[in-house]
């Protein structure tokens, strides 16, 4: 295989939602694997000193109406999550948990995560949530706890940001494919432009 | 013709400039008018209490660099301005008097414009620049000092940024279609597949 694309999302993000739809074939199609990794997008932007946005009203109105057509667009199923924004940091340490102890469970429990909050309209910044997904997935109850409440997933998800930000990380979804950063679900023509080797 | 899209910018938006060379022809095939309207992004953030999207070092270099890609990915002719963020109330002020007094000329002066900054490298923040701009365009040299000097200028660009205000534009290039936003030259895709009814 040739060099991985990285994927940087944050599970509370609904255009990582709809990219996560389409990043693997896309992936499949020029022969790269794709590295899943969570980061914390209000923590990456805090690092770099940017507000987060849609803390101005008109912006939230504008994204609210986008995110909602966007999945019209791009034929993928959506509801309105419950709330937004909203810190997805336990969902994102047991995800490293898992891509370290048990790799097969890491991709299937993050695409249950999304489609928890993005469809069947669940605070996945609740254990309970979270848990319920895991075990969903075929993760053991204590495995998920500990990957949301030790002390690994904290230090993965902290290493996770810290990388993202020195990659130059904007938002969310993220990719880079040999060096080149890729920011924004509508992104993904020009990163399948690039794979194919005309960029 | 059916009702306009009216397509808000920024001068000095590269985004802007890519999705100038596109609009025109996408709407004839709807066969909808264009109205254009430029407008001052800075004064439209500043209103809504939003920071400039470039203040941020990490947020300007991949901006820059996008920027770039962008244009070979869209296959128009792109060569980075001699500076940016930059002030184009001279040309935005000319433009609308123009569209007021003598229409015919006010979109072949903004397409030289966009020209002169994004393929020309000249500075569009100063008279002389965008007076010769004018002059090539067929603009008598008086009416085109006028344009960006005298009230009327002023006034009608003071109208069009509060307008914008209250239309939720958050950017450049914003369309607005049937009462529906669409920010970013990115979003010409799903404003095709608005504008063919299946939004």
């Amino acid at each position: 295989m040739k060099p991985p694309i990285r994927f940087y999302f944050d599970f509370a993000s609904p255009y990582a939602y709809f990219a996560s739809m389409r990043i693997e074939d896309l992936a499949r199609e020029y022969d790269r694997p794709v590295e899943w990794c969570p980061v914390l997008v209000w923590a990456i932007l805090k690092a770099h000193g940017i507000a987060p946005p849609m803390d101005a009203p008109v912006k939230r109105d504008y994204f609210l109406r986008d995110m909602e057509r966007s999945a019209r667009f791009l034929d993928v199923e959506y509801r309105e999550p419950v709330r937004m924004p909203l810190s997805s940091h336990l969902a994102a340490r047991l995800f490293h948990v898992l891509s370290r102890d048990h790799p097969a469970l890491a991709i299937p429990f993050a695409r249950s995560v999304f489609r928890a909050f993005f469809v069947e309209k669940h605070d996945i910044a609740t254990d309970d949530v979270v848990a319920s997904v895991a075990v969903e997935t075929g993760i053991p109850r204590d495995v998920a706890i500990e990957g949301m409440k030790g002390q690994a997933g904290r230090d993965l998800l902290e290493n996770a940001v810290t990388e993202a930000v020195s990659a130059g990380v904007v938002g969310s979804p993220f990719f880079v494919a040999d060096g080149e950063g890729f920011f924004g679900a509508d992104r993904l023509p020009q990163l399948r432009w690039h794979l194919e080797g005309k960029s």
